[in-house]
């Protein structure tokens, strides 16, 4: 039994839809940033960075998304979310979620909060400079998917489709969306056809996006 | 047999440091970052990011330390260097590993490279706020370590330790470095007295900090 303490439209989501993909029980928790929830001292002792998900794992915090990603897909091994340590796909798959989670996550960190890396006064320039990494992050897994898809590491789904989705449909109001990257738009073909992406849209009230 | 392309001082640390920790049999080759051997056609075949390290296992090129780490980990589980998919503290070390990757590393990289986040103009600027995000950081480990030391885990070393000591040296030239948090001082005097610390500090030439 796992709690998720979750907002709508965040890095809450790719945990969300692990959950509801793997069929565990577990119980949502709305956190709502909107109101400020993520900063209200009964949630900081839970994640001190007041930020969005927390996953209650036997009775402990887990904090960061990419992390909960991991450990669920190693939770539920008999759901293959993640090569075994002993697979030659593995050394791609811990790639690829460090890529995600150290490139990518924090280029959209300063797209949405431009004002975070170098001040107000230099906003306009930071989003510029997040918007063009994460284009190229989008070159790259476009070129990676023309070499080896359907899925990030190849033939099998893993854990790095939830996040790298997720973080595409960040990208959705974006000058140049992903789906403007002819491969990127065929897998997220593949992905939306997913039932358990289209319940967990249901499930955080989201409308936009799922229906392309 | 493993092959670990690396420049001195750089993220390339970590990973070589745990090779020796580990015992495992593997190949140094310079790919000097300061001669721009990271640049060449050759090397960007390995790594198309063009960045140290990358680790030749099984035949494949891998980048990103933090993955190189994890996998090292996991492939020498008799070295304990990473608990168990079962083990309770599994969460702490997924959880540890992604926040070094995807909030110390990207911090520390504008402080090194102050003008990316949002040009030249603003590098003063973006070079404050990631002084800024790193000391929140420091803050945070501290905290962490007189919780529950002596390593990053509590009881026992991990990956992470080796990611976090790496990350720590980087900020010698600070003005505040991470040796000004107490708990984290008396963590670096532990981890200095590692063997396999001195030796990667041979190998690579480097003289300071390592004596504290």
């Amino acid at each position: 039994m796992y709690t998720l303490y979750y907002s709508p439209s965040t890095a809450a989501l790719a945990p969300h839809w692990m959950l509801i993909e793997i069929g565990a029980p577990f119980e949502l928790v709305l956190t709502d940033t909107a109101t400020g929830a993520h900063k209200q001292p009964e949630y900081l002792k839970l994640n001190p960075a007041g930020v969005v998900p927390t996953l209650i794992v036997d009775g402990a915090p887990m904090c960061e998304s990419t992390a909960i990603c991991m450990l669920l897909a190693e939770r539920h091994p008999e759901k293959a979310l993640a090569p075994a340590v002993e697979a030659p796909e593995r050394a791609a798959y811990l790639q690829a979620m460090v890529y995600l989670a150290n490139t990518v996550l924090p280029a959209f960190r300063a797209w949405f909060y431009p004002h975070e890396p170098a001040g107000r006064d230099a906003a306009e320039d930071a989003q510029a400079a997040a918007r063009s990494r994460i284009e190229a992050a989008w070159d790259r897994i476009d070129a990676q998917l023309a070499a080896g898809g359907p899925y990030l590491l190849g033939e099998k789904l893993s854990a790095a489709d939830f996040m790298a989705t997720m973080l595409m449909r960040w990208s959705r109001n974006m000058p140049r969306p992903a789906t403007a990257w002819p491969n990127i738009a065929r897998y997220l073909g593949r992905m939306r056809a997913m039932p358990s992406l289209r319940e967990v849209h249901a499930r955080e009230g989201l409308t936009d996006w799922i229906d392309g």
